[in-house]
């Protein structure tokens, strides 16, 4: 109740924006919730106020909000009217607390400007420090701290750093400065400057701004707070920024608070020093303290890599064989106030914390705080160690985890202390990394595995034809095609690493040679490729396994035990079958029986079946198929133990299995007997402008009832084996896909029913089984009443309710997503989340309806977004009952649906 | 409200089928409208019950009903418990109406068993005539008329009759039988066989039953009844009706009816006829009685061809120069009898009838009544004379043309009386006939114009590519694609008639010549296609020229008095969009701007933009485009003259522009100056697996606003130009196409608007025009209300919306779609009339989203649908403002627009 009155109080603010508060000085924030706070302070200002709170020592300052950032853009780049005075306010409080006065000369303030969005976006914004000197100040700060050079190296580090920053001159001009200076002065190190060194320079730098700005250096320290203010503004909308907020799903609207800090300093001498910690170890997850720092230096001087810094305990000190003493050591006193610090900090916050600290003689300050990033096996050791800790509970911990993390865990990855020969860079399509001797064809692929040896498949694109060489080879990588693409989706269910759509590559198939980037790659060599980033590398690069070890195991079950939404997979060969089962897959949700056709037995009499010219030589064509499928099935079945399976009926277009090649048509034709002309004229037939709109799926059905007569008998014989196998077996669902009429699947339906009679009465024994559809039309969503009056279960098949309902082809999308999603027409691919306003309209209409006539019909959903974190929140607030996932996406959904039933717990 | 009652009575006694009245005798029927009654018992029965009501002269029977014979499937083929009872007291009534017993040995009733649907389908079901007789009753058949050899005659007849139909003993058994029977006595005419020559006969015809059916013909005359009765019953199913069904698009659920009545014979003698009349010409529509008969004869004589039948008046006698005594003549007062008869009937139904009598001793019976068939012309005339005659209102004149006939008025037509060599036929696809010589390539079809000869275009398909020659040729003929494919479309524009689809047609373009079964037609031989029926004839068939006379320009006046939706049309060319003013147009609602692209002038620089590698190429290559734009833009703008006209920008993707043949491409890269080895590099990158879901529409701007603003730029211009040559301008609307979501609208109006205020500067002048998008994607119905809130008028493009609903690519569902309308999946080809269900739910939900945000919106319809009535129909309830359809549609819109208007009218 109190929470949600403070956020009507901060929302009530925005609305009237002349008497909005724009600036809270740290003390005195907001006490809404930290969320709330965070919104409207950003990151780093609502940690600092919530240090102070807490009795930290941290240097007074204050935070421009986020509001006034967006208002500074809605006012096309001008200052709210009432931000100048609430800043100077504000300011004299921080001189009141600190007891400096901004500007003074014998006693001047120096503040720090920092930008501070709501989630930290490092590096990518601007920051001014040692604001508040000029040439008078700069002699006061001097006498005060009776440090002339360092009063003088603060002096330029400012003008360096606001001059690039505020005033967009290059900071090459001042290094070269530097360095021409020490050249002549026979200088090496900064260090060894001394206050008449810097004041020469600075005199070269001023110089050097007249001459690209026209005007000098500000000397007003007003005017260089509000340049500073500005650029930090500014800085929300420059190219980084806008490329890391697309890369990590930050919407613009968030826009940035600005932080306005008094300065301290850690490079005042030796009693100074300036660090960086976590509060648990962020690679490995290890409860204890980890960290650098540097004696006499500046907080940007740990990052540069100038100097190296030097560990904070002795013991990470021990472990590295270092001899430069760690802050354990060297300053013992601060050390304990640091750990009792952290451990104050991280017992609030209940996360590992990532800290900056400076020593300003002797003194410690606090000068940020967050949650660490660490890797996603830290993540769940610290979560799980938290939760045993009694830190969290077992549902924060499941939150924390970031589900598409898990990826990461599950597949082999690059050694990270490897080197890398990176000659280009894909789609990371499909995780995991892998080597091997470039291919460019299947068949190559599975001869070098029948050889032992392992081969990284390269093509154009691939096709169904390609299966088999996927299968035989270590990766994939293709020049086209998106996150989508055929080799992106199979090699996912494989869990094969992929890069795809790698543009800059081309492929000379008939040289066998591939160039990227003017490095040329034959076929034979050895390429590594990293289907997590998109890399593509020249020769083999070390990898490790995965580790799915205790801790997985224990956060997976709770999650387990959390969710309510099912989670099945996606998955037609016993081995993939086999991966989810082992990942925790609670059913088969798609089974493609086309898959099944590419089988190199088989293909042959699928292409006599497409041949025939009538149904008695298409029917002798299916029989000898039948005992393919129904193979399959008994082994899918018997590995699925009672576990339901999901049966799509024969979906592509008859065309994707024909021969394609030349050399092929012609062992084709003497095969079967065929004229190679006739084969061609088939071609041309069943040739289609757009496949994916064309005669397929329960179209198929239509014209060729007898295809999934042979279909659903293969099901129902294998059932009866399993039966008289005394297996435990399973109650098949069987799906009709491309359904956009309840009078096709009302004629599918009958087709079944009869031919399970058919069995039924064959074998004198019952046989239960399911039959839905695939919503995967628009036409079907809107017609879900009438349709599932002959359905026991819609599956949304979200792929081509995608393409349909956008009117984009997942194949071609390629061409334009990105400009789309760079012109913020998409906030993200449609193919990776589900498209909730457009897709999720139709998904809800289907369920509604779909419910109103058969409250009993089993809901899910089988497309790519069956595995993404943000669809599977969808598809839970929807009401779904399970989604269907490719194999490697198991745990992240498992994962996913349990955060899912967390949240939606939370609003209630 | 006593209509309603009756209504509700009649669905009530369906529901309960113990109580239900399967029977009525025709003097007996429920007193309901008109069309409850033909729904009931057809349109037969209901018309004889009809006569009998005004007092004609009507043989007595009864009527079994529609719903009967539904019940019978639904019972899966068996009688309704009570149907017996109800039909033997039926039978009893009209014993005792006539006189004459049924099955009694001297004074038998026959009656005729015969089908009657809701609406007629001639020839389509069974019918048997002279049901009754046996070896008793012929007897005293003989001995009542008199007359051996008639008796024994009909027994003969009604054996042949009812073995072919109740029990499927092929007729040439009989009539072999017949000619056996004549050869061997030397017997010429059937007018000479004796009664005991067809007591012979029928003798060997029991045996020929006996061996084909093991069992003798029956005897029992209940047993003949309910043979019959079940026949007519199953003859709804039969593969004949099925097909009529479907070309007619009557539905499966109406049933027939069966009609018993009662025999009257025109066969007894010389004071005996038989004859069918219509009661005004039914091919010129004059005002005269019209028909033919025949003495002495029975009425399958008049239709079989056997003996010529003779004019019913002396005027036509006169006229066709025949001897034969006219009915006038021969029975003056019969005649005088039958025109007063026929005058009351007209009056009574108030339009043309189709009437059958027989003259039985010189008594007339009345058989039949029916709305008499007409040819386009005669329809328009009747209707027009009969409100002339004050028989009928104009609103009744307007809802009695079927608006698809008038196609055939506009076009020229074949020569009915030509002979016609027909080698195949393929789709209907665009109306008109026409002659020319074979040729295979557009530019073929282009030279042979150019040296003044006509010529028909073949290809297996046409492409944007082929448009010149589509112009030049005088009609298109391609093997495949539908109604709605490429050649279709296009040649509908333009007025063309278009063959397509006609599967039967290879094409061997290398040695040019077509094969059609088996039949080989050389380039540069003459043939013939009909676009209205498909049928394709070798040689030159003569046509006759269209003659939109005074009665059509009349009618046409009407319907735009009444019609309150507006009609425009889809045109780009000048002379397109002449025509479509001829015809009445009130704006062109859809100008495809890529059409001007393949004019051979520019698409050379649009290749050039195509294949330019950066803005500054693209933007030189456009630079050249746009004189041409706005010289095309000029050239409308002028012919329309103050009246709307849609712009849509660029729509189909790039690589439908670049060359296709190596020829082709060899000649562009000498042209530009660029590697063949880069166009093809070109034409690899833009290739699109589905291409229909591709990178186009306001794709397109999003990746090369440039190309939208040239064509901005070249409406804008345009607009100025015809300001400054002080030509009354029109108001343009400007399209964008393939919107899916609002953001990419609201970039995109910010372009057009963008270079509306540059062109206003420029001339210093205020612009006036609209922006607005197509309605052609699911997410954009479905997100019409935040669309609208940057669109001043929506277009539903319905051909792709129906593309994207329903899943299915025009340009393959030829592949399929027959099966889906075979198997009652869809009821009409979705892509010529609407699918309410689907497509028809996104329009409303687009509409009324739409409105709710912006009131004003202009709601019009762009897809091929626009020329089709029930679609129109749909468009006017649905609140859409216009309909825009290819020029030579709009006759039919506006007639369709007006019948729909009077229909809602009629509701409230």
């Amino acid at each position: 109740m109190v929470k949600k009155i403070k956020k009507s109080i901060i929302k009530k603010k925005v609305a009237n924006t002349n008497k909005a508060k724009w600036v809270y000085n740290f003390e005195d924030t907001p006490r809404s919730d930290k969320q709330s706070l965070k919104n409207l302070l950003g990151g780093k200002g609502a940690n600092l106020s919530e240090m102070i709170r807490i009795n930290l020592p941290v240097p007074p300052g204050f935070t421009i909000t986020t509001e006034a950032c967006n208002e500074f853009y809605s006012l096309n780049q001008k200052y709210p009217s009432t931000l100048k005075k609430q800043v100077s306010a504000a300011i004299k409080k921080v001189e009141q607390k600190i007891k400096k006065l901004f500007g003074n000369e014998s006693n001047p303030l120096l503040v720090s400007v920092r930008s501070g969005a709501r989630v930290s976006m490092p590096g990518m914004m601007d920051t001014v420090l040692n604001l508040g000197l000029n040439d008078k100040t700069v002699i006061g700060l001097a006498k005060k701290t009776n440090n002339e050079t360092f009063a003088y190296d603060s002096y330029r580090r400012f003008i360096q750093m606001y001059s690039n920053v505020v005033l967009n001159v290059n900071h090459h001009n001042f290094e070269d400065l530097i360095e021409n200076y020490k050249l002549t002065k026979g200088i090496v190190l900064d260090t060894e400057m001394e206050a008449s060194d810097w004041k020469s320079l600075i005199g070269s730098f001023r110089e050097q701004i007249v001459s690209e700005t026209g005007k000098d250096f500000p000397q007003d320290v007003n005017e260089q707070l509000w340049g500073a203010i500005g650029a930090v503004f500014q800085s929300w909308k420059n190219q980084r920024a806008k490329t890391y907020r697309k890369l990590n799903n930050i919407p613009e609207e968030w826009g940035t608070a600005v932080n306005v800090q008094s300065m301290v300093f850690g490079n005042m001498g030796d009693d100074c020093a300036t660090g960086v910690a976590f509060t648990r170890n962020p690679s490995t997850g290890d409860n204890s303290f980890y960290g650098e720092y540097l004696i006499n230096a500046q907080g940007e001087d740990v990052v540069a890599g100038i100097r190296t810094p030097q560990n904070i305990t002795k013991k990470a000190r021990l472990e590295a064989g270092s001899k430069d003493a760690s802050m354990e050591e060297s300053m013992p006193k601060v050390y304990k106030e640091l750990v009792t610090i952290y451990k104050k900090l991280e017992k609030h916050y209940r996360d590992m914390q990532d800290i900056e600290f400076t020593v300003e003689n002797k003194k410690l300050w606090m000068l940020q705080t967050r949650s660490g990033k660490r890797t996603a096996k830290a993540s769940i050791k610290i979560a799980v160690d938290m939760v045993k800790e009694k830190l969290i509970t077992k549902d924060e911990a499941i939150l924390r985890i970031d589900p598409k993390m898990l990826d990461t865990l599950l597949h082999p990855t690059l050694d990270p202390k490897a080197k890398k020969d990176i000659i280009t860079k894909g789609l990371p399509a499909s995780p995991g990394a892998a080597s091997g001797k470039v291919t460019f064809s299947a068949d190559d692929a599975e001869k070098l595995k029948a050889q032992g040896q392992k081969s990284i498949l390269v093509r154009q694109e691939t096709s169904p034809e390609d299966i088999h060489g996927m299968h035989a080879a270590e990766g994939i990588l293709t020049c086209r095609g998106g996150m989508t693409s055929h080799a992106a989706v199979v090699a996912r269910g494989m869990g094969r690493p992929c890069v795809s759509g790698a543009g800059s590559i081309q492929i000379d198939y008939k040289n066998k040679f591939f160039k990227a980037n003017s490095r040329e790659v034959k076929e034979g060599d050895i390429i590594t490729i990293d289907g997590s980033t998109g890399e593509v590398m020249v020769g083999e690069v070390t990898t490790i396994k995965p580790d799915i070890s205790g801790d997985f195991s224990t956060l997976m079950a709770w999650a387990d035990k959390t969710r309510t939404l099912n989670i099945r997979t996606n998955a037609e060969t016993p081995l993939d079958t086999k991966v989810a089962r082992d990942f925790g897959a609670e059913g088969i949700g798609l089974c493609r029986t086309e898959h099944m056709f590419f089988d190199e037995e088989r293909i042959l009499y699928v292409r006599q079946m497409i041949l025939s010219k009538n149904i008695e030589d298409r029917n002798k064509a299916l029989k000898n198929i039948l005992p393919f499928q129904k193979k399959d099935f008994v082994e899918i079945f018997k590995i699925m133990k009672g576990l339901p399976v999901t049966v799509r009926l024969l979906d592509p277009p008859l065309h994707e299995f024909l021969p394609k090649s030349e050399k092929e048509i012609a062992s084709v034709a003497k095969i079967l007997n065929i004229s190679e002309y006739e084969i061609n004229n088939r071609i041309n037939d069943l040739h289609e402008e757009n496949p994916m709109l064309g005669h397929r799926g329960c179209r198929l059905a239509i014209s060729y009832p007898e295809i999934y007569e042979m279909q659903c008998e293969a099901i129902f014989e294998a059932l009866v084996e399993c039966h008289k196998a005394k297996v435990q077996s399973v109650i098949p669902e069987i799906m009709i896909p491309l359904v956009s009429t309840a009078k096709e699947l009302e004629i599918l339906k009958y087709l079944v029913d009869t031919k399970a009679k058919e069995v039924q009465k064959k074998h004198g024994m019952k046989i239960s089984y399911l039959v839905g559809t695939m919503i995967e039309l628009p036409r079907a969503a809107l017609n879900a009443f009438e349709i599932s009056k002959y359905a026991d279960f819609f599956s949304f098949g979200t792929n081509d309710l995608t393409q349909t309902t956008l009117g984009i082809s997942r194949d071609d999308s390629g061409k334009f997503l990105d400009d789309y999603v760079n012109s913020n027409i998409f906030k993200i691919d449609p193919f990776v989340s589900i498209d909730v306003d457009g897709v999720g309209q139709l998904v809800k209409i289907a369920c509604e309806n779909g419910k109103r006539n058969n409250p009993k019909i089993k809901l899910g959903i089988c497309g790519e977004h069956g595995g993404d974190p943000d669809s599977i929140d969808f598809c839970h607030n929807a009401g779904l009952h399970y989604v269907s996932c490719s194999p490697y996406r198991v745990p992240i959904a498992r994962l996913a649906a349990a955060q899912s039933k967390i949240r939606s717990k939370q609003k209630h």
